[in-house]
């Protein structure tokens, strides 16, 4: 794993970059519709308060203002250079802007690494001239950046055309260009202000990871939504994302694609089920980040984060003038995981009392009645937040609420409503002409036309609301570097040693290297065993015949040792036995399987799923990144589909999730200490016995990760 | 089952309640706010061509025109009464119009079977001035309708309110009258035109059925966009849906809820697992409809259906400016089931060599490039149409469409695009000024923001493309009313007989009256076999020890003859042994489980799931109303979560499909057949063998249902 030391500051080094007293546009243009001419004309016109000094070496001006032929006579200290100039000298001007002493630079040309290997040997010399000067770059490839509060709009985008917004809470960091404008344009349709637009493009040193972890300490940005094709430095993300939540900024994250790398580390079976993209699925849990998938669900909700209440909890209250959508929103909440909680019974008979027709019991369904007496609607709502205790209400009404004839008194309902609960999360879905529905907006309400989007919104901010109180928060203190694992294969015999002392339990067995020692061993046991050959080389030992279960007797194993061994020598004649494994055979319980992989990324993951065939035909796994406590276990165990299997089924006793759980959190210290060294663990089965009878490993494998990688 | 037999022609009957050449509104007011006020003067200032009778005995006008005392005193003939007074003379004013020949009428009045017994017994008296007297009555407790071409706008929803469009191709029919005019609303702010709004409200005669099936004949409807809560005539549902598809209208369904009586159905083990709204589900897909769960999501597909194309595969092509959005588009599209498939190689070094920079493989990311010549888009597009096939494509432009450089050499390419490509299915997402959309939408494209949107859209239409092109016809022709079954609980033996009869495998076995006739049985079987206790009053036979597994001789079944009965009649003292059933022990094969519920709605259905803890931990099943065919019964097997367990897995060998569709086939014909005297069966294990060697029922229940249900 890759691990960064750039030598200057990260986060604050950015504000050369976001706020910069003195701008050169290098390759400036005079005509407006050109790459080095629009961010020109963007600045000007939207007032950029800053110095601006053209670089041309062929005009006297550009745009009117005074050019110069090189960054070298620019007269004063420039905080940040645009690049706008063919692939082919870029390096030359940006040595030339690193000994000026220029402080950071956005480089739109492309013919990069997105070329192939010559463009990639030129970005590797721009990221050594960041590294070693510590100018700071942002590009190349990339569309440059919007930020608002110094109306520095430094991009050739035509997303910078024409409208100059005041700042607002919102940071859009994309490593696309197209995309992130993309967002920025959507957003801007919706009257959703932002406070910066960031394109990362092929990310010679500036990365998204950077500009999250400088998004969650500046003051001005509240929310954060990012974009992202792939993740390079792992730890710098994760230290972002910590940094965000622990000042309680949202994160909604776009992350497509599956990496390379992912696909590549399949070698093991565990690994095989993996993929990294279920671990970015598994960091984003982890660190309490929305995962969206589209542009409208992102947007939905950075809209309503401008609200800035995260629930902690998720019972929601439902109002609505219409029975069947009552239902509707019920069904949907459900679906989002949200917990329609019953009102009370005594504030049932309530809100039965102010209105007859009324349905009660939550959703509340007013019917349309309610609109020849308003005050009942807010007699209604005030006894839903005051005795429901909802975290989160959304209340339906559509073209209602724009009617000449409500919308006042229904305005002076919410406007005490609004002041009385001002820390509950309140949804309107209603519509009606932008002015109208902006009035619902300025009485401190979210809107939205689709009360199905503002219960799925809903429930993205519940999570980032659990996120904030500290429930995500999942790292054990007591995880420490360890010895390093050998650089060798390890047998299954190795690994046990090396899990038990981990604190993972494993099966109770013995090493036998005679007939003579299987006997004693299953003699020890008094009961039936299994069987195994033992050697590092051996990988696939049912294959080949290593295997033998439900030895009953000591002479059985006697007789068995000899077999066992024959067959393997055999079907793996270079592979070198290291004895048979003697162990009991375990009735009953509920077979799992727990593994690690070290994703190249992120470093070391927990994979937990059902075994057997659930993990085959389900792929009813999840995954966790190391080091995690008792309580993520527990989260993860709950977090598979067929978590139900644990609970007992059938008139099966229900299994010792805690031994389980104790053992996830135990695998991850372990895979946490051993980062470097381990390439990754597969223990299956692991058997949860009933309640009160622990679990076991039955087989298990650690592999170490060779000389060559580390 | 409730089947209805109205003397009427049940849709023909719609056209005097929404084309009607004279309307009478009885509570007709002068306050154009209120109820009896606000139709009259929507048809005033839309135009309705017709004659408009207000009666009302206080007035000598109302809103400037004539007003009669009563119906009775109209000198025309009304094709359409519009209902406005109070609950309680709502029957004599029907009663009055069915003696006066009204053809039918709209009941707004409310407070009938939705406030209780004494409402539903006034309800039940207006059911039957309708089948009485031929009055078709919409309502009570609706919110009227919509009617575009005729400019009827009976309705006293504000949503009638100011905008009268022309007619367009969607019909909105709804139940609850308050989401009926949401969906409209919603609709007309998109600039989606419909031909009409009809809510039904309580449904005393006209429901959502027999609107949708009228809909499907009308000429002037394309779409058909249904809300409802419940169904109660599912026949005529089923009916109206297969109209819908032989005239090739896609039908778009909201239905919320879950049904009281399918939870009281919850009789037998299968039933317990169903819940009906999994009926529904079955029902939707049997039949192309497209259950959606949001109004957006219900929008989206009928503005997508006005272009009238509906693809016959689902093989996707994407066009894209960011590679990025490129990636995100085609993890969408995978989620949404469409098939991302790559360009032909050769199609792709044609692409390469028109743009070197692009990646041709699909997506086909153009990048921002492509706006320096906007030929080369148009030549990347018809390759792909034309060598890649595609049956629909998506390209993402974003606000780049919308720039004045870009707009008219882009239409002048797609022009061209819509030309050569009529039949093809193409999305444009883009964004901009509405006036600059319009002209992508006018040239022939649909256009959406969110290119996820468009895709989960497209998904839509290619369903409904399948189900036209004939794929989802499924229903067999040799399933005919069979002998009833007998009124009586069923033994085991007696459920096997039946069963068997059906064509469906059931394990070989024998019935032993005594221990000799068991040894004898077993020995006639030559391996271990399996005793079970037989009696139409055993229900759960394993847990009062009525069964016996794995008996290995003649000697054992003779023993344990009397132990499995003397067992029995202990834990079971007041049933009745009928013999034992002696049955060879059966290995391997995959355990599934086969079932039958009679919904109350729909009648009877086929449930299909894996056996064992699958169907428990994972509710892993599916459902199809009965009867079906084999291909039918194929895409329930593929349907399930874990089919791929019986493509064998873990080195497994493939299980005997054929055997198992055959059986669900079979199982289905026998369910309709008996429909009326059916409750349930329950076939538990059906092990379905390695292919080739067929599949059988080792446990079976067949259910009757009691004389007094029939």
């Amino acid at each position: 794993m890759q691990r960064d030391s750039r030598p200057h500051d990260r986060h604050d080094g950015l504000r050369p970059l976001l706020e910069p007293a003195a701008v050169a546009i290098i390759g400036a243009s005079d005509d407006e519709a050109r790459i080095g001419g629009r961010p020109l004309r963007y600045m000007r016109e939207a007032g950029f308060s800053g110095s601006i000094y053209p670089v041309n070496p062929n005009r006297e001006t550009v745009q009117g203002i005074k050019a110069y032929p090189s960054i070298r006579e620019v007269p004063e200290p420039v905080d940040c250079a645009i690049v706008a100039v063919p692939a082919k000298i870029v390096v030359q001007t940006l040595e030339d802007c690193a000994a000026m002493g220029v402080k950071s630079a956005i480089v739109f040309s492309s013919g990069f690494a997105e070329v192939g290997a010559k463009g990639e040997a030129m970005q590797m010399r721009l990221s050594a001239i960041a590294k070693r000067s510590g100018l700071r770059i942002l590009g190349p490839n990339c569309l440059g950046l919007l930020s608002f509060k110094s109306r520095f709009f430094a991009t050739f985008s035509s997303t910078g055309d024409g409208v100059y917004f005041e700042p607002g809470p919102l940071a859009i960091i994309s490593q696309s260009g197209a995309y992130g404008t993309h967002l920025y344009a959507v957003a801007r349709s919706w009257g959703l202000r932002v406070s910066h637009v960031i394109t990362t493009g092929n990310e010679c040193d500036i990365d998204v990871a950077e500009c999250i972890g400088w998004a969650a300490e500046a003051e001005e940005v509240k929310i954060i939504a990012t974009y992202a094709e792939g993740i390079k430095d792992g730890p710098a993300l994760i230290k972002s994302l910590e940094l965000a939540r622990a000042n309680k900024k949202p994160v909604i994250f776009i992350k497509v694609g599956r990496s390379e790398e992912g696909a590549a580390a399949a070698a093991s079976h565990t690994a095989s089920l993996a993929g990294s993209d279920e671990i970015y699925d598994a960091v984003f849990r982890q660190y309490g980040v929305h995962r969206a998938d589209t542009t409208e669900e992102m947007l939905d909700i950075a809209y309503a984060c401008t609200a800035g209440i995260y629930p902690t909890g998720n019972k929601i209250g439902l109002v609505t003038i219409s029975g069947g959508v009552g239902v509707q929103m019920a069904d949907y909440a459900n679906k989002c995981g949200l917990h329609v909680a019953p009102m009370p019974e005594a504030a049932q008979k309530k809100l039965k009392a102010a209105l007859p027709f009324a349905s009660p019991r939550n959703p509340v369904d007013c019917t349309a009645q309610i609109f020849n007496d308003l005050s009942l609607l807010g007699t209604n709502f005030t006894i839903m937040l005051d005795e429901g205790k909802y975290d989160v209400a959304v209340a339906f009404f559509t073209i209602a609420a724009a009617s000449p004839y409500i919308v006042e008194p229904l305005l002076k309902e919410l406007d005490s409503l609004r002041e009385r609960f001002p820390g509950r999360l309140i949804f309107l879905s209603l519509m009606g002409p932008p002015e109208i529905v902006a009035r619902y907006r300025d009485a401190g309400y979210l809107t939205f036309v689709d009360p199905c989007r503002a219960i799925a919104t809903a429930a993205a901010l519940v999570g980032f609301g659990e996120s904030f109180a500290g429930k995500g928060k999942t790292i054990p203190d007591d995880a420490r570097p360890a010895e390093a694992l050998p650089v060798r294969a390890m047998s299954e015999w190795d690994s046990r040693e090396v899990l038990v002392c981990a604190g993972i339990p494993v099966v109770e067995a013995k090493i036998a290297n005679s007939p003579k020692e299987a006997a004693a061993a299953a003699a020890a046991f008094g009961r039936p065993v299994a069987m195994k050959i033992n050697g590092s080389e051996f990988s696939h030992k049912t294959e080949i015949g290593g295997v033998e279960l439900d030895v009953a007797t000591p002479d059985d194993a006697r007789r068995l040792y000899g077999l066992v061994r024959n067959r393997a020598k055999e079907q793996a004649p270079s592979a070198q036995p290291d004895g048979v494994i003697v162990a009991p055979m375990i009735d009953g319980g509920v077979e799992t399987i727990l593994g690690v992989q070290v994703d190249p990324v992120f470093g070391p993951a927990v994979m937990f799923g059902l075994g057997g065939v659930f993990v085959e035909v389900f792929q009813d796994v999840v995954f966790r990144l190391a080091p995690f406590g008792r309580d993520e276990a527990m989260k993860m165990i709950s977090g598979i589909k067929g978590a139900k299997l644990l609970q007992g089924v059938r008139g099966g006793p229900p299994s010792d999730v805690d031994a389980l759980a104790d053992a996830l959190a135990a695998l991850s210290r372990f895979a946490a200490s051993h980062a470097d060294t381990l390439d990754s663990v597969d223990i299956n089965p692991f058997t949860v016995l009933p309640k009160g009878q622990g679990a076991v490993a039955l087989d298990c494998l650690v592999v170490p990760k060779g000389l060559e990688e580390r």
